[in-house]
């Protein structure tokens, strides 16, 4: 059974910058989407959606046909409506998958779930990233070079504010000496978070080979694992469980 | 130098129903600061403040001269201003430690740090609850009896809906079979956060000497151990390390 | 492709006690090979090995041919060879999965992948365990009712002397009020461990529908999901990966 | 009451070769006690013991009367014998911190902890190592400059291959591009563990004032909490808690 990939892009640069269309002209969106299709092939039904979308594009229809969401955002994080936000939330804590790219870390979506300031230390100097694999057993970091050099890209470092993650990916280096997390995992009630920080609007950092396969890697990890439900309170009778064998 | 407590509570039950009141006649929150006065003596000052003050007595300054703060709510959790949340969540971020009690894994407070749905199962029938603890070498764990037994307690058990925890110190189980992660710390920023289940409205649970004991204990681990600072964006340029030896 | 499976069990109690091989008559092996076999269908090709076998049935060629290893052992932990030991350890380092059983808690491979005493309260009395998902959407848990409950079964108890694990799966109570963090997950090198305590000798427990499907899910979960490979100290020059794009 | 701290070293380099002597005079337990001693005052009672002492200083008694151990060994590891390791083990699984400094990853005390093979990649380039704190609450980083910088070190970069550590509290970079996690803690059984990788023989890190800060920071964090008492199987007779109150 395929997994269903919904790319979200709030595609604001690619459309106001024409600088920015040159290196994205399908938008960030197309490019990922496009990485991601041929990595995964029939394994995957690829889709996209953008904030000019209806709704954004994430109606709860959509949410609940799609099986793995991925999120860019940078500079329109205000203008993503909170009800859309609620309700990518409670789709997570459901089970669908969710992988937050780089400058989505100050996302709404990611700051509620990680309940931090997901603040960071940034320079925008094109500098050479080296992505470093901290966990190599673990399936994001399957068929990945050890390290994989990024050339030119906006630099990340710590202190990066996030709580612990469940698992350590990736760490990078940059060329000013800088480090950062930047391959995390998180659960938070039934779904599986990636927070992946290579990927920039000024880099043509989704079309690089390592990237995309760190990318496919995540949507099969993200996937879930069982029938989505959203965590609810019950109310169980004294020993219900001798009869019912258990309610979810 | 003493840690500067303050217990929070919403204090509804007890001005609204005699029956509670008769149980904590000065208020949950005048019973757990008895309980931390006389196991913390000198080592704490300690202070209380309710939903009904000013600001919920949650003001500014008042924050940030706390270093400890306590929370007990339970059906007025919706009448917490949200403004007051977010100056508990920052301040927490920037290193007061958080202790969360009981029916507060619903309030606005844990909810936003967790993001998760921290719903439970839950039973109010008057069941003992052991609880046994699983981590031993840790602080909060000191002194305390394995396992401690409270006579009758509301039930909470699993799934309980929470992130990962950094430690899992207290696990419960209860007459009729249920279990649940009684005693669970987190980090978010640089503040450190207990949640601890034990302690009812309905039952002279905060009067338990082991379970005053755990709130002591907690107290003191949940201090923060350093200077106070919320997380924060920086732009650095390139090398600023080799001259300011590093900003916070 | 198949997922190769080896169910290892010292085999001591079906062998020398008629009143075991009357419970489990093919041996515990026997019992959960035929469960995985039921569930696994194709996705699994499932073969077995004793204490009595030449090097125990783990010589070098066998366990670089094994995707996951489950381990029953209880009374013979000390007959186990040191060297067939490190044997497993190193193949589980380098990827291979590793599924440890109930008594199995004591066998030297275990306390060796751990470095804690892996001591636990334990009375065997036929008790009743329920057994609680504490993360429903883990794929060891998919699947599996909320809760189970293993009518006759021997308790073991908190505390339970192991490291932090990455996952809390599974939580079980006793009739006897103890509890006891049943299933548990661990990544040492490139390997993942899970810990499962439901079965034991003296009861039906490896033919419970239950109990067959988190080893099933387990079996899945723990087999490796790229090449495996022992981590290996490495020395190389600098900026050895400008031109390398990384060694492993 | 004073921690009392002991500073193990393996002093092989120190004895034997004099470009080494001229680094470290009083040997590397002699420069690292000396930091503690400034640093801690009066809150810690500062011996060493070396690989020379009769059963390497650390016979029971000793290890009884010691709350934090600190270990560095490089060239002599092998020579550690493995009755005085299975009595550190098992005084750190009662509650005895420990704090392994640098090439110590390779002692035999730490990789049975870790149960991982704890190898990394290195290189002795006299590069500048960088050392910034992804856990800035967290008491070992209190007052600890972000970032830190070491002007000549050795190498050491990831893969390091260790579980998942309790708190990730530094993340170094190397001129040559690569990353380390060089402070990360882990418990076993009561005790608490801090890794830190700064420090070489042929540099004088020990004498860098961040580094010392840290190991001050790290050996108040690391002594025991409570009572020491390594754990222990127990078979308690069913609702032992009723009368007992529990047993340790």
């Amino acid at each position: 059974m395929s997994i269903r990939v919904l790319v979200w892009n709030e595609n604001v640069h690619e459309t106001t910058q024409e600088e920015i269309r040159a290196i994205y002209p399908d938008g960030i969106h197309g490019a990922i989407a496009q990485g991601l299709g041929e990595l995964l092939g029939e394994q995957a039904e690829i889709s996209t959606a953008t904030l000019a979308d209806p709704e954004h594009g994430l109606d709860e229809e959509t949410l609940a046909a799609t099986d793995v969401l991925l999120w860019w955002g940078h500079i329109a994080h205000d203008q993503v409506d909170d009800a859309v936000v609620e309700r990518v939330q409670r789709h997570v804590q459901g089970g669908m998958g969710l992988i937050v790219l780089h400058s989505g870390h100050f996302s709404k979506i990611f700051i509620r779930l990680m309940g931090t300031t997901c603040s960071l230390s940034w320079r925008n100097d094109g500098e050479r990233e080296i992505v470093w694999t901290s966990a190599p057993g673990h399936p994001i970091a399957r068929g990945v070079d050890q390290p994989f050099v990024v050339e030119k890209q906006e630099m990340y470092g710590e202190h990066f504010d996030i709580p612990n993650p469940d698992d350590q990916v990736f760490i990078s280096s940059f060329e000013g000496g800088e480090v950062f997390r930047s391959g995390v995992t998180f659960t938070r009630g039934r779904g599986r978070i990636f927070y992946f920080s290579p990927g920039d609007q000024e880099y043509p950092v989704y079309f690089h080979p390592q990237v995309r396969r760190v990318l496919a890697n995540a949507v099969e990890w993200a996937a879930p694992s069982g029938e989505r439900a959203t965590p609810a309170v019950s109310n169980p009778a004294r020993r219900d469980w001798l009869t019912t064998g258990g309610a979810p």
